[in-house]
């Protein structure tokens, strides 16, 4: 293969992209320029760039450069694609002023307002229920899924998911429960089902709430469960139980506080809440060319800034348990499926729409599996409420037998 | 019995008084004067006031009026003193400049300096630790224990607590553990002695700290127990494990960032973390009352105010527990016991010093009854620790059972 000869301005792009993926073992080619990394780590994989224009945008910001080269074929990564991905995640890294800019930017024409978020909520949950199909359980739940066992399957894992929600709630018969951002309507109907729960849940995906009032009828709890196709900050009337499962990422920092007065206003100071959301050790934007091409608007907020608006309504928290590792499983699965699907899905959106996909799967598994992200589960309780568990050795009984009433403690 | 006429001015005062106190199901006698309270529920309490001098001191600051006026005898409660402070803890109620101002000042006479630090832990912990033997477990530990089902005994709840912080930080043998604030040792030498941990301890009372050494010593651990009569401030050198159990209730917001860097240095970004505190669901000056008689220099934190200093550290949040019915329990076996031993009490600090003393385990059974007090269990890790359990579920296998190792996650 004929390698054209690289100019001292290209080696020079290469240095500073160098400087800017950290000490990372992965070899980078230009022409017939390789650059080998400054480390004793045996190299795990090589990145070819096609161009000085390819270059330029790597070098000028990685996130972005390297996203959207790998997304239409100008950059393949010979070896694993997760692996290398974790490398550059693991090696500690300064964002440049562009990198932020560009970031700013996207914080303010994709900002949460209602309008807004119709508008990013579309752009992802409505691409279509038949794509969502290809790869995720027979429930369709896009949430991080609960692993009793590493190596039980996915749709156990989304099973024991939604019990593990409704046990650490200690969900009773006739409670009434609100539910933001419900997705397909799994956890709605789950706990309807199986926990005589009745439920409104909220959701501005059009695709979604359609497919979830079809399921209700199909599951015969429609009388039970109800789906509304509106905004979190619209939510009217009292509950028993608030609970949102991969919604608060979606809501972005501006609007934590009103998301507080709306939990406080549908459980008071007595009933008890739930929160399951990917999370940070500490505050960080979400990764620009994410923002940009998957999740519009989106922020994982810190534990600390979620406890932040939790605060000042005086709850209790009660519970929390960090499920990363469960994540990067539960990422897995739908990537292996994704790839299974991948022809489908080349000739269903293109080729360019497969490649990100599978740049953002196999990017958010390397994510989760290095801990740059945290996926939090958070119960809480209103502060006049007495319904608290003793222990959480509930949580570990078998799976769905009858919950032993005496392990919570009631009004005393 | 004669009861002398009360003023207009006493009437005055006493109707301060029941504002302050809010809609409490408690009666205030003076005089020939009886103030029923406003609500509907049947009173379940009696206060008689003495004379005006005791009334204006309540009705200018009821938390230290009452606190003193109770411990010096002047005021008795009529019915069941925890229940009757359960009411007023649950009355909503407004601070008025006095408290707040004494409070203040309190903070700033209190402060943890090391020297402040040094003067408030000899205060309290230094009393004696035949005092402390009265009515504390024969292990003599005197912070919440765990009680896997509410009627087990107060030695077996608290191995069950010295226990589940071992297993929810997954200690090794072989593996090196700092603990600040240990205490009268028994965690230290707990880690030891049932999980060969190398313990190194750090403790600013003296009287514990001599006890702790004997009786490490006497089980045969003090090769791999060291106990050091230092502030945690003063602490150096890299361990696996940072742990603390009921001592950042004396840190002081002030020192958190201070604490955060210890911790931070001793641990670094690859080991694990242990806090067990008191805290609140939102931030509030500990009692008055207990501020200046009880606990010098405390302040419970919010869950949010200690994610506040581990957050800068990227550490990640694993599994945070509420456990304040245990606490409430721990609390109602220390009074049990400490009412048993009153008059030896008596006998030997006077009754001053015995109802102060009985007057704060009730007010705690009470205020964590009610839930105006929380106690937290946060278990972190470093950034890059990649030694995180799968699931919590081996944190409720049988007692002291071996764990099974492949629960943990390991370097992948």
């Amino acid at each position: 293969m004929h390698r054209p000869a690289t100019s001292p301005l290209d080696r020079k792009l290469l240095a500073v992209l160098r400087s800017r993926l950290g000490p990372v073992p992965i070899a980078l080619v230009l022409g017939d320029t390789e650059d080998l990394p400054d480390t004793d780590a045996p190299v795990i994989g090589t990145v070819r760039i096609p161009d000085r224009s390819t270059l330029i945008a790597l070098a000028m910001s990685p996130e972005m450069g390297f996203g959207d080269a790998y997304s239409d074929g100008r950059i393949e990564v010979e070896g694993d694609l997760v692996r290398a991905l974790e490398c550059v995640y693991e090696s500690p890294k300064i964002k440049n002023w562009y990198t932020r800019l560009r970031s700013k930017y996207l914080d303010w024409v994709q900002a949460n307002s209602k309008r807004g978020s119709a508008r990013n909520i579309h752009r992802h949950y409505d691409l279509s229920n038949d794509f969502y199909r290809l790869w995720l359980d027979d429930q369709m739940v896009y949430t991080c899924a609960y692993f009793p066992t590493p190596d039980v399957s996915l749709e156990e894992a989304q099973e024991a998911k939604l019990d593990l929600v409704c046990r650490k709630l200690g969900l009773r018969p006739g409670e009434t429960v609100l539910e933001v951002g419900c997705g397909w309507g799994a956890l709605a109907i789950y706990m309807a089902k199986h926990y005589g729960a009745r439920v409104k849940a909220f959701n501005i995906s059009h695709e979604q709430v359609k497919w979830a009032r079809e399921w209700a009828q199909k599951s015969g709890v429609s009388s039970n469960v109800e789906f509304v196709e509106d905004d979190y900050r619209n939510v009217v009337g009292r509950s028993d139980v608030f609970v949102s499962v991969g919604m608060l990422e979606h809501v972005g920092a501006d609007h934590y506080p009103e998301l507080g007065r709306v939990i406080h206003r549908t459980i008071g100071d007595t009933g008890r809440g739930f929160l399951h959301f990917i999370g940070r050790n500490r505050p960080q934007p979400l990764n620009v060319w994410i923002k940009k091409n998957i999740f519009p608007g989106g922020y994982p907020p810190t534990l600390a800034e979620s406890l932040g608006f939790l605060q000042p309504h005086d709850f209790s928290i009660l519970d929390v348990e960090n499920l990363r590792m469960h994540y990067a499983k539960t990422l897995e699965h739908w990537l292996a499926r994704f790839e299974l699907a991948f022809d489908k899905v080349v000739r269903e959106r293109g080729l360019e729409f497969a490649r990100m996909w599978r740049l953002y799967l196999a990017g958010s598994v390397a994510t989760f599996r290095v801990g740059k992200m945290q996926l939090f589960q958070v119960l809480f309780a209103g502060s006049r409420c007495q319904s608290i568990p003793w222990t959480r050795e509930h949580l570990y009984a078998p799976f769905r037998e009858e919950e032993d009433t005496e392990l919570w403690t009631r009004a005393m």
